[in-house]
């Protein structure tokens, strides 16, 4: 048996209504999932190792659902622009470098290094077209002991004459991966087609096969912008709605989908994405850095839809997954106040379990304390945030989501193991 | 004379237009202004000590419009309410704390570090009620380099009895401190009704005379939220607007008054303080924060109100300028979006005019590197966050903005002095 037990200040969420938090409480992990949470040590946990961390406290590790790895080197650049503009003018140049896998490995090692940097201890993850770059990006995110999906991505229409590919290419190189990698644990492959506009009827449908053949999750965007929305419906009109789109190419599989963004989805295909169990990923950040919208998250949430948050860097200019946290938050005030007055704001509970157990819900049983979930988390160092006075295991994680830094972070644990990934 | 020349990458804005950038520029300063920048150094300067930063770049250093100081501990928490009652549960209850000079010393003693740290060069400050810790808060202000206007708060009416200032009480206190720093140079006192709800008729026309008679600066707070812009209407029925209310009592200074929010101003309030060249603090993230709506700062602009940004700690939770810079373009995309399609919205060239120039003319020619303005500059350290390949120097201002942090600036600059800050 491998088992340890921590002795720490402990904070999380079961539900998106409340934190659960308990002061120098007792975690015990066996095999890297949590056993329990205990005010007292139970007996028969006596003898396993304890480690006591008497200042900071624990989370759950971060859980960012959607981000563009290969868009790293552009965060903060050029976001005076919309989605389609930005495509071409910025995300697509970058992404047709990876073609290099020199070039592909040092942006890499960054974005891994990054992602343990910031605590994010899984991550849903966008390639590029090229099958090579994306199996470094596998291997790297497998060394580093961090979880993760990544997809490459498949685009044979409307993209850059570097990123468009041959669609029998795209779909070989995809099963290529998916059988290369099909026994892996803590890091896998996803299929990724990039968006409605940017893959064919044939290549969609391809996609929809390998999904089912090798039982692979899939990722892709909806919703985001107006005008992506209009062009989805001039290629598409016998299709209901853009996420029909997807359901008519066997693309959202029950429980296993992830979309991104979902600013301007209709009630049907709201509908459509509860019934398949369908994750939006929330990208907050993103959403407002290029003009895109609010996505109604309160409604997503009331209607059963599940959901998590993504950086969705480069359209997003940070992987802090704190900061998307608080734009979440923030972005929730200003709909209630200049769109919907019914639909109430998030709290920084619902913010929270969102960054934590609802994103982490589409790994399994990830983002949470609870009894056979993953011991995914982060120790806290707070004592350079908190201040004077005697502060609440809540206020204390208030501080740390809005005014905490990386430097906060001192351990960071996957599936039960301290990560002490140092490569550059 | 006391002369310098810099040679580094420059960057800055002489107009909300575009940045003037220059690369391995010239810089001349004497006496603690600039006396020019030059792509080659004229030979009458060549005489003159150099200093050369051959990787980094200047930037003039960030103007801080609006922040209380004494909530600097409350940063990050509460931020679920609006304002009324915010106020009443967090931000009354802690300035109440600085009736104690030893809390307030601790506390100032943080806040000025972290302003240099942040590389604010200059602010404009609300202490609390209390005489005795607004000194501290100048003497610690004084004895940092950095440039501030500190204000005692003034308030008689409708705040927490703690709090609550005897009328003739508060006029002298405000009047010693006046006669005491009247001859300061760099951190100065200003006049600082908390906002009419809290200011009786007598109290606002008492500090009316003082700013007549110590020509002195004034600082409040306009149409930040509805409830509170309503409870204006009542309290003063027979003025035209909030804004006028200040206006009745002397308090609208030709140039010299600041007035933070301005989210709710009306047609008549922004001529109104057009004709008083006031100076409107844009606080976007507290805005956001306490869901008090998003300023229309595109208007201002348009209609050439005077316009600078605000922390406005602890209503907003961070200090650091960029990231209020990040989202005052942020809420101009979301204003554009809900609000006005024909506003148009923050571009980053005058998202930092404002931080910088726009900001700084309060303080007279300061927030700029054109002839004859203050030498305030802080050298950024941009290597860690470049990334592989060769970008432009507004890219690179740009990365800073959006994804730099603290440990970034590693000069500070204020009036030609570098500050090496350190007391905790």
């Amino acid at each position: 048996m491998d088992a340890q037990v921590y002795k720490s200040d402990l904070i999380f969420t079961k539900n998106d209504k409340e934190f659960t938090s308990m002061e120098q409480a007792y975690l015990v992990v066996e095999n890297g999932k949590v056993l329990g949470v205990f005010d007292r040590l139970p007996g028969k946990y006596e003898s396993i190792p304890l480690k006591a961390y008497e200042s900071g406290f624990l989370i759950p590790g971060f859980v960012d659902l959607h981000l563009h790895a290969p868009q790293y080197e552009n965060l903060g650049i050029g976001l005076d622009e919309e989605l389609l503009t930005w495509l071409n003018k910025y995300a697509f140049p970058e992404e047709a470098r990876f073609s290099d896998a020199g070039y592909a490995e040092e942006v890499y090692k960054e974005v891994v290094r990054r992602l343990w940097e910031n605590g994010t201890t899984r991550s849903v993850i966008f390639g590029t077209a090229h099958k090579g770059s994306t199996e470094i990006l596998l291997r790297l995110m497998k060394k580093s002991g961090l979880g993760a999906y990544v997809g490459k991505v498949n685009m044979d229409r409307n993209s850059s004459q570097e990123l468009t590919e041959d669609t029998e290419r795209s779909l070989e190189d995809t099963e290529a991966i998916l059988d290369a990698y099909r026994n892996e644990r803590l890091v896998k492959p996803i299929i990724t087609p990039r968006f409605v506009p940017s893959c064919s009827p044939r290549l969609m449908e391809g996609l929809g096969r390998l999904a089912e053949k090798y039982d692979a999750p899939v990722q892709s965007h909806l919703s985001e912008n107006t005008d992506e929305v209009e062009w989805v419906k001039e290629l598409h009109p016998d299709c209901e709605s853009y996420a029909h789109v997807y359901e008519r190419y066997g693309l959202l599989r029950q429980n296993r989908t992830i979309m991104a963004h979902c600013v301007y989805c209709t009630g049907s295909e709201k509908e459509l994405m509860r019934e398949k169990g369908v994750f939006a990923a929330h990208c907050p950040i993103s959403n407002t850095d290029l003009t895109s919208g609010i996505a109604p998250v309160k409604d997503f949430i009331a209607g059963g839809v599940n959901l998590g948050l993504g950086s969705d860097i480069s359209g997003g200019h940070t992987l802090w997954m704190p900061e998307v946290l608080v734009h979440a938050i923030q972005v929730s005030k200003l709909y209630y106040l200049y769109k919907d007055k019914d639909c109430g704001r998030l709290t920084l509970p619902e913010a929270f379990y969102l960054a934590t157990k609802g994103g982490g819900s589409f790994f399994g049983k990830v983002g949470s304390f609870e009894e056979d979930y993953s011991f995914d988390a982060l120790l806290i160092d707070d004592c350079a945030i908190i201040g004077q006075g005697k502060r609440s295991l809540e206020e204390r994680l208030q501080k740390f989501i809005y005014t905490g830094e990386k430097g906060c972070i001192i351990k960071r644990f996957v599936e039960g193991n301290e990560l002490g990934y140092t490569e550059r």
